[in-house]
């Protein structure tokens, strides 16, 4: 997949995602308007809006860019019919052949960890029938619990050709706080990059 | 909602939370056939039945335990419906009295926890309504990204009198990796325990 990703940058010349992390306050009112009239003043009217929103983002971008990133809390406030806005968000953009990146931060131990990794990357059973729920091209991990927790993504990643960036040093103002602190002379989030080079070496592009 | 946790655990002499980790090859194949029948061999279907298994077992323990712990990636892996069975489990826990701590280990940089405080423990605004999308008690976060990512979830807490627990040294064989690494002669752990400390200053059970 980080394959696919290089080559997209290269054909649009747009080493950029575009951040789809909507905030209903910033949606125009007359696409809200719409979607209430529709769906009424309720979480599924909100997450109709977003989706409309997303959809007029992605039909104006889609041939410039290489992939999208849903920041996938920016739906789950909205509950159930959030979430169901990023499921339909991710498929318009594979549809339009965007790679889209899950930015979903997840990490835990292993079986739970396995059980995220099958929720956005990989696929579940039941029964007899296999089905694939958020379908990501990538998604992000947070590597707090260590080789345990992001292990399970690594595996799904290699049997299902997916991807993942795992969270080394963060942009907040207080990522340094643990992530700067420094064990044997080096910050940890450098002893965190070693470790994604470890956990990455036999799935590079 | 410590000082009720406390105080169940007082009441029902049991320190103790039953974990809703729903697998589907756990549940008895009677539940699942039931499911399957009235839903088809699909993530509803799967739904469905992780949701009578679970209320089955807190039908059976809800007056002798204090709290329940669902485990949110178990769910997750089942897409929307199993979201849904998420949603419906903690709902009908807090019919029946029981304090249910959402596992689910979110945590991200300020406004991105903050949606995910709101979507947990918290509620959204819709024009002019407001929803609270998955209303647990508790929830558990990740700590990585320091106090931004923690922070939003503390002022949640103070606004709703709810609660969270946050990950310090998390019981995995590789959470050593990082956690245990020394910073000035101590664990990371400790510095992360002595910031929970700090955060949970003025919210004190």
């Amino acid at each position: 997949m980080i394959n696919k990703l290089v080559k997209k940058i290269q054909e649009t010349g747009a080493p950029i995602v575009v951040g789809l992390d909507p905030k209903l306050d910033f949606i125009p009112k007359s696409v809200q308007k719409e979607a209430f009239d529709e769906y009424g003043v309720t979480l599924e009217g909100a997450a109709e809006a977003i989706f409309r929103f997303n959809k007029a983002i992605v039909d104006a971008t889609y041939d410039l860019i290489p992939a999208v990133k849903p920041q996938i809390a920016m739906y789950e406030q909205y509950g159930i019919p959030g979430l169901i806005a990023y499921e339909k968000t991710v498929s318009y953009c594979q549809e339009k052949d965007l790679v889209v990146i899950g930015d979903i931060k997840r990490g835990d131990i292993g079986s739970t960890s396995l059980s995220y990794a099958a929720a956005h990357l990989g696929s579940v059973k039941v029964g007899d029938k296999t089905f694939a729920p958020f379908h990501e091209d990538f998604c992000t991990v947070n590597p707090y619990l260590g080789s345990d927790g992001v292990n399970p993504f690594i595996d799904v990643c290699k049997k299902e050709k997916k991807g993942i960036f795992v969270l080394v040093k963060t942009s907040n103002p207080s990522s340094g706080e643990f992530q700067d602190r420094l064990i044997d002379g080096r910050p940890l989030y450098e002893w965190v990059g070693e470790k994604v080079n470890e956990w990455g070496a036999d799935v590079m592009g």
